[in-house]
């Protein structure tokens, strides 16, 4: 049974440590990490054995099973994602602004790490290196707390990079996972306000309220989307089709994916046969309003609560709307505020959509999909956030970060 | 008796009509709004009046009816703040970066309000017209929960706002003050989630560690400031007794006051007696160690609680150190990470402590009295921030917003 107080204290004394190393430092640690979890394959790939056949006992479903396994290539591109990060900028040690104010103080706002890191995932194991690596890059030491049906797994991983690091001379606490399994200790993870600096929940949304609800840490919520596509009247039809099939189809269990529908009336018996053609080749359950299923005669009924679902499966919801603001104000009401989507010919429907849209990102004739560190350029993604503190939308490097303000004077007091 | 959720319901669709003000109409709302005030001033004058009874009856302490207190001069300088604030730029619709990537969509990152801002207070009514004046510029809706003692000027001057608001054509639900002093409606307040965005609290630490515990809503943490001097080997005496003297009594209840010394042995003995002459002008009480109580023969001792402790009051902690990495670990354990500072003539410990010091604001040569937003240039200030998410150090408009990510495509979908 792990004492969480010790080893979120162990985190915070090594934040300080992490503040001391050098761009180069941490680079060649990185490399060193990779190098080390590639040689460490078979015992990495013989504990996630364990966890896997736990699971099987456990009937663990067929996704989640996925989800949980390790294979010879899955490490090697968790190596490989850890060699591409070492090649990042260093996000920390940045001038972000400078002036000397007229009393001749001299004034520096410069990027730092956001200190010691608190993760709490579920049974993805290859989150425990991919978080790690960021983290560190940005010179920050965390606290891990993945799912219990990774448990061997992720203290696989971790034994691993916290040899490679002492190797190097680094203080191998940087980087810690909690071995318990016990969810009373993962709610006094949430509480240690007085040595984790910033909480990050990577999981489906009851997890996300869980830590909403009981966190005394500050925390970034990431990662439900109820995203929607909105066909205005002008859309070009085929191009809605092709954008909603991507949205909805190409991967379901992901944030990014198009979870409904929002159809102007004036195109809705044009294009709903349309979209229900290119959707039936995946199968793709449809839930409709009224309207709409006097179109699409035989789906079903859509509710309140389909509005407000994020599905991650093969299912869409349809609403149909008279104008542009029914649309934008039923969007507002029901997303996560994630990514929403118009398709329009209209520019200034376009911009009206990207202003009044109160979500982190908005799209024109475009994909939800894309909603994704990579995708945007900023090289890494720990998460997209959802809220609006701190950081909106794909979270790279740059979001693990802090600022403080550096002054330097000659005697000056205030009068 | 108030309903919140109602108030707050209104609050966020409020925060939508906000999202459609241009900033000249934003700022012609702000001139009618310290007009108006000034036209109230016996309304305002005669409520505050009330509630100066009430508190004098329940034997309020002298400095709490001076926060209390409004006159002539005091609402006069309310408008003429208001007036500042419709002088400043406006924070939104900013494009922050711009990028097209490689599949042709165009990404712009922007500016835009952070939506409607919850704002937790004590008995300055003076806040009430402050926080909403930045918030309305910075394009957000505001509930504001004021302390109970305050209740009919808050009432009274948010009337006063909404009256102008509505005689120019907006809706006056951009502020909302909740009219009820039930503690059990401030803490139902503080789970707001699904309406209000981030909330403010701006008070002692009791107030702030209430809003932390019970608090569902991103929280900005305000405020407390056990702020420390460290007077390094080589300081210049002078300037460390006059830099201590404006940080510990210029000003004693505000949160960038210093509260404890910490001292290097070396110049201990020569600096500690130069220190208590200073202070002794305005009658400090020095709680000093053992290796300083040796030198300050009459001093009373300092508890681990002292060191802890953000007084408020004529009264002062010094801690001796044996070296810089001894001054820098004490300060990183018992500050608020508020602001701290180095009298040094070494430019290699003034650049160690910038880099090592865990604090919102780091000063070398300098009183931390000058953690400040006007002091700093941001043009107004809605608080300090003490924690790292978002904000940290001295808040001004720009920290009263966050951004989205607008994505223009032509038909894009992911691969």
């Amino acid at each position: 049974m792990s004492d969480i107080k010790q080893i979120c204290e162990r985190g915070k004394a090594a934040k300080y440590i992490m503040n001391g190393l050098d761009t180069q430092t941490k680079n060649k640690a990185l490399l060193k990490v990779a190098e080390t979890i590639v040689a460490d394959m078979d015992e990495i790939l013989a504990a996630n054995d364990i966890d896997m056949k736990n699971a099987a006992e456990k009937n663990v479903k067929a996704s989640l099973m996925d989800r949980l396994k390790l294979t010879v290539d899955r490490v090697n591109a968790i190596a490989e994602g850890i060699r591409q990060v070492a090649d990042l900028d260093d996000p920390t040690g940045l001038v972000l602004e400078e002036r000397v104010l007229p009393n001749g103080l001299e004034l520096k706002k410069v990027s730092v790490p956001l200190g010691c890191i608190g993760i709490i995932y579920e049974s993805r194991p290859n989150v425990t290196p991919d978080a790690f690596a960021l983290c560190f890059k940005a010179g920050n030491s965390v606290v891990l707390k993945g799912g219990s049906d990774a448990i061997n797994s992720n203290l696989a991983i971790a034994g691993s990079i916290r040899k490679a690091l002492a190797s190097v001379g680094i203080e191998p606490d940087v980087i810690q996972v909690i071995d318990s399994t016990d969810r009373n200790d993962t709610t006094t993870f949430m509480k240690m306000k007085d040595y984790i600096d910033v909480l990050i929940p990577r999981g489906g949304a009851g997890l996300i309220r869980n830590v909403v609800a009981n966190a005394t840490i500050p925390v970034i919520e990431t990662g439900t989307g109820n995203c929607h596509v909105f066909v205005d009247e002008t859309a070009d039809m085929q191009m809605a089709a092709d954008i909603i099939f991507n949205a909805k189809t190409q991967r379901t269990g992901v944030c990014n994916a198009c979870e409904s529908i929002v159809v102007h009336k004036n195109i809705a018996e044009a294009f709903l046969p349309v979209m229900k053609e290119r959707l039936s080749v995946k199968d793709v359950e449809i839930r409709a309003d009224e309207s709409a299923r006097a179109i699409l005669t035989d789906s079903k009924i859509a509710t309140e609560e389909d509005y407000g679902t994020e599905y991650l499966d093969l299912i869409l919801s349809v609403k149909t709307v008279n104008d542009i603001d029914e649309a934008i104000a039923h969007i507002n009401k029901y997303s996560t505020h994630h990514s929403e989507c118009i398709i329009t010919a209209d520019t200034a429907n376009a911009e009206k959509f990207l202003k009044e849209i109160d979500s982190a990102c908005v799209y024109v004739n475009a994909s939800t999909r894309f909603s994704d560190g990579f995708e945007f350029g900023l090289g890494a993604e720990i998460g997209i956030s959802t809220q609006r503190l701190h950081a909106r939308g794909p979270m790279g490097l740059r979001e693990l970060t802090t600022y403080k303000y550096n002054v330097t004077g000659n005697g000056q007091v205030r009068s």
